[in-house]
C-alpha cells in the first residue's frame, strides 16, 4: 500500500465450497478479491468530483486474451450497477458464468482471441476496488459512509489509471450497458484521444427523474433496515439483508419488461393448484422476485448499493458541457455504435436517440440500432442475436480501420 | 353488534386538531370512523371466497345527494387501493378534499344534485369497514393476520349488503378507477340485474405479473420492518412505518408517468444549488417521494396494505368464468363506458381493450375512450377535462334512458 509503484497482487485462491459467501463479499472480496489487483500509493490519490482526494486507490480487475505488441487491441468493459470485474469467467461468489459471458469470449462478438479485454470493478463497488466496504486507511475500519460519494466520471478516471498501469495509451473499444454505457460516454467525453471506438448500450446521457425515483426507493429500503446501523453494519457484525433484498426486488422489476414478466410467469401459481389466501408467494413471479432479492444479498454490499445508485443519479453529461450534450463530443474522432431495445422502459430508445442526435450535431461518427426485443432493459446481458451481429460488425469494421488482424494468431 | 337489524351509527365528532393521526387511523377510524356505519349482526356473516364466514361485518360509508322516490338515482363509487369512503368531502384524517372531489359534487360530472352517491370503505380497509385493524370479535383484539384474505368479489358482496341495507334494488351506476374499476367489473359480472350502467376507469380484468410484482415488493417492505411484528404491531404498540413508507414510495412511482415525473421534477435539485455528494434528498423527486411515504403512513394501516394489494393480485375475472372474459358479461344489459389513459403503464390501454373486446363478444353495450394524457395511472383522480366530458355525457345518456330528470329538483 505504501509502495509508490503500483503492484499487481495475485488472485487469492478460490475456495469453491465456501459457505460464508455473504461474509466473503462483505470482507473477503473487498479486501482480497479473486482477481488481479492494482494498488496506487498514497502519493497517487484520485481526485474525486466531490472535491476530495481518495488515497490508496485499489482496483480489482480481470483480463482475457493477450495484448498485442502494438498495444492496439485493448477493449475495456464497463459493468452495470451491480456487475463486477468477472465479465467472462465463472464468478467466484455465485459460481455462475460472468455477466457478459454471452458476448465476450473466444469466437464471441468481443473475441478474446483477437482482443485484450479488460474488466474492472467500479470505484464504489464491493468486489475489490475501493468502495465503502474497503478498509479506510485513516481508521483501519471499513469506510462505510466515510467513503466519499463518487460519480461516473470518478469511476472512469480510476479506470484510466488502470489503463495507464497496463501501459495502454489508446483503447480500441470501450463497451458497456446501462451504468456501463454511462461510463462509455464519459470515457469518450473525458478521453476522446484514448478511445478509438465506443459501444454504449441501453443507456442514457443522464439519469431520468423516474430512474432517480426508483433508486431512491432502493436506498430508503436499505436505510430503513435497522441492521443498516447508519452504514456501520460491518463493524457491528450485522447485515441489512432484508432492506437490500427489497431494494433489489424493486429494481429487478425495472430491468424486465411487462411482456417478459407476462411471458415468463403470467399469473401462474407456484407449486400449488389454488391460491392459499395468504401472503406466501402464491404466484411464480413473487417466488422469482423473492429469490432475486435473497440471491443478491449474498453477493452485494448494501453501502455499495447506495454509492453506485447515487453515481448514476448524478450522471448528467450535458451539464458538464454547458448544458449542450453535443459539446461533450465536439471534435471527437471516436466511432460510436449506440444500441437500445424496444421494451427497455428504464432507458427507453428516446434516451439513445438523444445521444445519437448529440453525436450527429458534434460531427462524430455514429451508427445506431434499436433492437426489437421483449426482454426489457436486461436485454443487453441476454441472448440477443441481433446485438451479437451488430457488435461483431461494428468491431470488425473498427478493427479493419485500425489494422488489427482477424484473430490474434492470424 | 348483536342486533340482527343493521343500524347506522352517527358520524363520530371530528377533532380537526388531532395530532395523533396515525393512532387515529390505526384505532380510531377503524373502530369509530367519521362516517355512517352499518353493522351486520353475527347471524348475517359474509361468506368469503377464502371459504370462511366473516361475522359482525361493519361497513363505513358516506352518501352525497338524495335518493329519489323511485330509488333509481343511486351511484356507487368504488375506491382504489388506498382510497376510502371520503370521496367528496374533506377527509377527516388528512384534512384534504376527498379523492374524487374533481368528479363528484354539485354541478360536477357525477352531480350530487341529481344522483344519490354512495361511497364505502372496502372490506379489508382501515377507515371503518371490517379489516385487519378492526377488532376481532372472537378475541377482542385487532384481527391482524387472523383476518381472512379477501377478494375483489368479497368487497363487492359486502357493498351489495350495504346497498340492500339502503333499500336500493338497482344501482343507476357503479363507477371507479384502478382497484375501483375492478370492483365495477365484478359488480357487473356478479349482479348484472342490479347495475344499469358501469364506468370502469384505468383498470383491467386481471392483475398483471408486473403489477403483482410491484405489490409483492410493497408487502415485503412492510413485512421486512421489524416493527411489523408478524402483523401484531397494534397490540405491541409499534408501527411498521418505515416499511410502509418504502412500499408507498415504490407504488407511487407506478402511479405517475415517466413524462409527468420529468415535467414536474426533471433533475432539479431541492433547495440547493449544487448536489451535496451525499444521501440526502438532493433531487426534488426524492424529496417528493419521501414526503409521499411519510404522509401515507399517517393515514393508512400496514396490514390493510397487505390485504388490499392481495385482493388486487387475486383478481382475474375470466378465471371465474371458464377462462373466457366474455362469459362474465354474457346477456348483460348493463351499459358500459371503459376509459384508459395513454400514459398509464400500470393499467395500459391494452388492458381496457381486452375488457372492451370481451364486452363486444358478449353483446353488451359498450363505449370506450383512450384519453391522451401524460399524467399516468393517477389521471383518473386528476383534472382531466376529457374524462369529465366523457363521464358527463355517458351519465346524461344513461339518465335519459332510465328517465331521470336533469337534476333532482328539475
Amino acid at each position: 500500500m505504501n509502495s509508490t509503484v503500483p503492484q499487481d497482487a495475485s488472485p487469492a485462491p478460490l475456495d469453491a465450497e465456501s459457505e460464508a459467501r455473504a461474509d466473503a463479499v462483505a470482507r473477503g472480496e473487498a479486501d482480497e478479491p479473486h482477481s488481479l489487483v492494482v494498488r496506487f500509493g498514497a502519493d497517487r490519490p484520485l481526485k474525486l468530483d466531490a472535491g476530495v482526494l481518495l488515497p490508496d486507490l485499489k482496483i480489482a480487475y480481470q483480463t482475457y486474451g493477450e495484448l498485442n505488441a502494438a498495444r492496439s487491441n485493448a477493449v475495456l468493459l464497463c459493468h452495470a450497477l451491480t456487475g463486477d470485474q468477472h465479465a467472462a469467467n465463472i464468478n467466484p461468489i455465485t459460481g455462475k458464468p460472468g455477466w457478459w459471458d454471452t458476448l465476450v469470449g473466444p469466437g464471441k462478438p468481443i473475441d478474446t482471441r483477437r482482443f485484450f479485454v479488460i474488466s474492472s470493478n467500479v470505484l464504489g463497488g464491493c468486489m475489490g476496488t475501493t468502495g465503502p466496504s474497503s478498509v479506510n486507511p485513516a481508521t483501519g475500519a471499513p469506510y462505510g459512509l466515510a467513503m466519499p460519494v463518487v460519480t461516473i466520471r470518478d469511476m472512469v478516471n480510476a479506470q484510466a489509471m488502470l489503463v495507464d498501469h497496463l501501459g495502454i495509451e489508446k483503447l480500441f473499444c470501450v463497451a458497456g450497458g446501462s451504468m456501463g454505457g454511462m461510463q462509455v460516454l464519459q470515457w469518450a467525453a473525458s478521453y476522446p484521444e484514448r478511445v478509438f471506438s465506443a459501444l454504449p448500450l441501453a443507456t442514457g446521457a443522464r439519469h431520468s427523474a423516474q430512474n432517480i425515483a426508483f433508486h431512491e426507493v432502493g436506498r430508503q429500503a436499505v436505510m430503513a433496515d435497522p441492521d443498516w446501523r447508519g452504514g456501520r453494519y460491518l463493524e457491528e457484525g450485522v447485515m441489512p439483508s432484508r432492506g437490500l433484498a427489497v431494494a433489489r426486488m424493486a429494481a429487478h422489476i425495472t430491468y424486465m419488461s411487462d411482456q417478459a414478466l407476462h411471458r415468463k410467469f403470467g399469473r401462474r401459481l407456484q407449486n400449488r393448484a389454488m391460491p392459499t389466501f395468504g401472503f406466501d408467494a402464491d404466484f411464480q413471479v413473487e417466488s422469482y422476485l423473492r429469490h432475486q432479492g435473497e440471491a443478491f444479498v449474498q453477493r452485494f454490499d448494501a453501502n455499495s448499493y447506495l454509492y453506485v445508485t447515487r453515481a448514476m443519479d448524478y450522471f448528467d453529461l450535458a451539464a458538464d458541457y454547458g448544458g449542450v450534450l453535443a459539446n461533450a463530443f465536439r471534435g471527437s474522432k471516436t466511432r460510436f455504435c449506440v444500441v437500445s431495445f424496444t421494451s427497455d422502459w428504464l432507458f427507453p430508445t428516446d434516451e439513445s436517440r438523444a445521444i445519437v442526435h448529440a453525436l450527429n450535431a458534434s460531427g462524430a461518427s455514429v451508427s445506431f440500432a434499436e433492437i426489437e426485443s421483449d426482454k426489457g432493459h436486461d436485454a443487453f446481458l441476454l441472448e440477443e442475436p441481433e446485438l451479437f451481429a451488430i457488435t461483431q460488425g461494428f468491431l470488425d469494421a473498427a478493427a479493419r480501420a485500425v489494422g488489427l488482424p482477424p484473430t490474434k494468431d492470424a
